[in-house]
């Protein structure tokens, strides 16, 4: 199994992203843990560590992949 | 068993986007088609009519989903 993380700002952007993109990866193989980064704050840092430049944005085995655009995480601090 | 469309061009961000990503969708609901925006030209219409704004892109269920940047498919023209 491996780890992914959706990192979103519950924007509508996000939203559909996470329905219609996150939905469709494979629960056998994924686990994917869904960060709302307008929460806890300290998450950002993690985001920004992953390269995370706009959310939302998928992190699959470390890489992130940046879906569409919602907003940057320095928007959000 | 939905379809899903993959456009891209060929360029490294299309192709890493492939395989970490387009491989991580669950098989068992979705049939993804890979398009080479290079070759056959009359699929850059179709990716315009489905809204594809830059590659690569996937496409779910008829919407659009752009993954970081790699080309615009003008440029492909």
């Amino acid at each position: 199994m491996s780890e992914a993380l959706f990192f979103h700002a519950g924007c509508p952007v996000c939203v559909a992203v996470e329905q219609q993109f996150v939905q469709a990866l494979d629960p056998m193989r994924y686990a994917v843990e869904v960060v709302h980064l307008g929460e806890p704050k300290d998450r950002i840092a993690q985001a920004e560590r992953y390269g995370v430049k706009s959310v939302p944005a998928l992190v699959i085995e470390g890489k992130p992949f940046h879906i569409d655009f919602g907003a940057a995480p320095a928007d959000l601090k």
